[in-house]
């Protein structure tokens, strides 16, 4: 089975590095064409991807799948419409291949250009969802590259029925069908031997829990961009705007909390904690927050607030909870979020523009907000048009990755006969 | 012991976390005063420094190293000299850190600026050379990352007094004495060790041969950058001015074979091949080179040439060897280039600018040359003023990997309290 498993794996990394090379000699309209087809292919096959997906969800029921697992992997036409548009979508975005990223001429006449082209072929380690499926495949193949999907088995139909119908809409527009290929194997081992596959695979980005990212990330040969957890904090300083500050902890605790880029801490300057706390709590409270905080918080607020443990200041709650702490100052702020924090996405608010760059320069995190809400740290807002993720990762890829995350550089050296002395 | 030796590293992953927080902070004049420091020190401690690699020497030579090691492993005063030259010419180079690589405002006002940062702490192996100690941590300085470093035994007594000195550079002028670490231990477990404190170190860089890199690759936890081979190639294509093409191979061969960026194969375009080979293999032969040819090769050069095995075609000779391969057509160039190279260096001499574009574009390699050797992937060649090494990776760095190449990067983010909707 395992040597079976081998030769399948085996098989689909020489299909993937193939279909990389005619990919990265694909024109853009040629890609639109291709994801205009897969769009068209999705929305013809909605009864064939609803009855796979029916089968799916059955199956997880019968094996005893908690219903948020279900949920997430649960389609209807509605959903399946909203793929097709996703799909369309990425044809709008601006195709980052073949752009010139710098060129220069050296003074021995050498002209040198670096040029974008695809990274070669990408593996996208996923759980759940069947839309990843798509929308991983329509970025990937937008930039060029050959992508290897492997779901998890709670969808394995629907995502087996997704990929087909984008390898369909690849070969009736004349790219390889095997550009999109999905593992055909729910087995543990295949991700395990996904990663060793660096013969064929340039990049790994395993897309769901911290168990998942880390299996993957001890077993790669090749580079992995994780997507860990966001324990991000929001910093109320002395010169803060104090009803701003509460309108933007509303929104980075309440809006959505099952989000990484929402917060899970809030530091407070204890000289505005008087005046400030007592209304801020009052406005989580009422949207149903609990408040977990050091003891001038509990002193402040009174016994409704839970009394903070050590463990709080570094829980990804991804819920309506609140951890509150004070700090006699910025720099107190600043070693916190620096201890405790993911380096994911952290906010001060201020009217204090030195404080602010102190904050922003001092907070070693992927994205560093000054009175906005860190929900903004996405691909989408920050005009991206499109997001594989979030890395919190510093190589290569860090924050949202957009298209242009997604592509690797050559450089082009044009001469006139010039050689080494 | 191994737990020993987990104790030291895990100590020394810690004060390199704490050094990199100082050395993000860290102004462009203070790095420079650092490494004008530690370029005094390399010079004062000349003394030390030979008695160490005097010791280094000797104790290679009783454990039966062989010639060439010891060669790369010896200094004299003025391989010192010009180390410390090496370390002064960082000075001049410009700081990437903080430079804005983009900046834009997005229609709900937010401006978004992408600003250069340090990676953090920076993990280096290498063997022999003991100039990498303070090449690769004056390079790291520059761009505010803190480095461990674990260099080989043949030279570990000449790698403790240069880090040393390195250090006492640091801390004489406020930055941390911990800036620069180098493992104590030439215990092979250190290296495991050191792949798996990804908590601590951000990259490692290995600098060596493919079996120091796969060792690497295969327990590093983190990103790692590698250096492979280079087989390159260099393509003689119809319409080539047969004299440049004649100069190039020699240049590219010849210059410094042991060079990575040297060619190992020539393809030549059979309807140039009876104007062109004679002339070239004369000039290659002059110089000591041997040609290893396919069937039409040795038939138009006879008996002189060495019949290639397939295994030639995927050798990096690193030495005087030429393996010369005709073809009919550009395609079967780039296709030979695509299967048997390693895509970092290749290069097609042509006046028909229609072929060379399509060459340029075909060929996946790090650098893709018109017209000028191979030799010139380099960065210092490219104007980068220094480099850490040449990648072969398509993650992060490809090709040379300068200043910029040492750096990551975050988002700072301004508003006036914008909200998530």
């Amino acid at each position: 089975m395992t040597q079976r498993l081998t030769d399948v794996l085996e098989e689909i990394g020489r299909q993937a590095a193939g279909a990389s090379r005619e990919l990265a000699q694909a024109t853009t309209a040629q890609k639109n064409e291709a994801l205009l087809a897969i769009a068209r292919r999705i929305q013809q096959e909605t009864p064939a991807i609803l009855a796979a997906n029916e089968a799916d969800v059955r199956a997880g029921a019968e094996s005893g799948l908690n219903s948020a697992m279900l949920d997430r992997a649960r389609l209807d036409s509605k959903r399946i419409q909203s793929i097709a548009n996703s799909v369309r979508d990425v044809v709008q975005l601006p195709d980052p291949i073949g752009s010139v990223i710098a060129e220069w001429t050296r003074p021995n006449g050498l002209r040198i250009s670096k040029k974008r082209v695809p990274i070669g072929v990408i593996g996208i380690i996923y759980e759940s969802r069947p839309n990843v499926t798509t929308d991983a495949a329509s970025l990937c193949l937008k930039t060029g590259n050959a992508v290897i999907l492997r779901g998890g088995s709670e969808a394995i139909r629907s995502n087996t029925v997704l990929a087909e119908a984008v390898s369909h809409g690849c070969s009736e527009t004349g790219l390889p069908e095997t550009s999109v290929q999905i593992v055909p194997s729910t087995d543990r081992a295949a991700v395990t031997l996904m990663a060793q596959l660096d013969r064929y695979i340039h990049l790994i980005i395993p897309r769901g829990g911290r168990a998942l990212i880390e299996a993957v990330t001890a077993s790669a040969r090749m580079p992995v961009i994780k997507h860990y957890d966001g324990i991000c904090a929001l910093y109320v300083d002395p010169a803060a705007d104090l009803q701003m500050a509460e309108q933007i902890v509303v929104n980075a605790k309440c809006q959505r909390p099952s989000a990484c880029n929402s917060i899970e801490t809030m530091l407070v300057h204890e000289s505005v904690a008087h005046q400030f706390l007592p209304q801020c709590a009052a406005a989580l409270w009422e949207r149903g927050v609990e408040i977990r905080g050091d003891s001038m918080t509990q002193q402040i607020l009174g016994s409704r607030v839970v009394p903070a443990t050590e463990q709080d200041w570094r829980t990804e709650y991804l819920d309506l909870i609140l951890a509150v702490r004070m700090v006699r100052s910025l720099d107190e702020a600043i070693d916190h979020i620096d201890a405790h924090g993911s380096h994911h996405s952290d906010a001060i608010v201020t009217e204090d523009s030195a404080a602010a760059q102190k904050f922003l320069n001092g907070v070693d995190s992927a994205a560093v907000f000054w009175n906005a809400s860190p929900r903004f740290n996405d691909g989408g807002e920050f005009g991206f048009g499109a997001e594989i993720g979030i890395s919190t990762d510093r190589l290569h890829a860090r924050g949202p990755m957009g298209l242009e995350e997604l592509t690797s550089y050559k450089y082009l050296v044009e001469g006139d006969g010039q050689v080494r002395e």
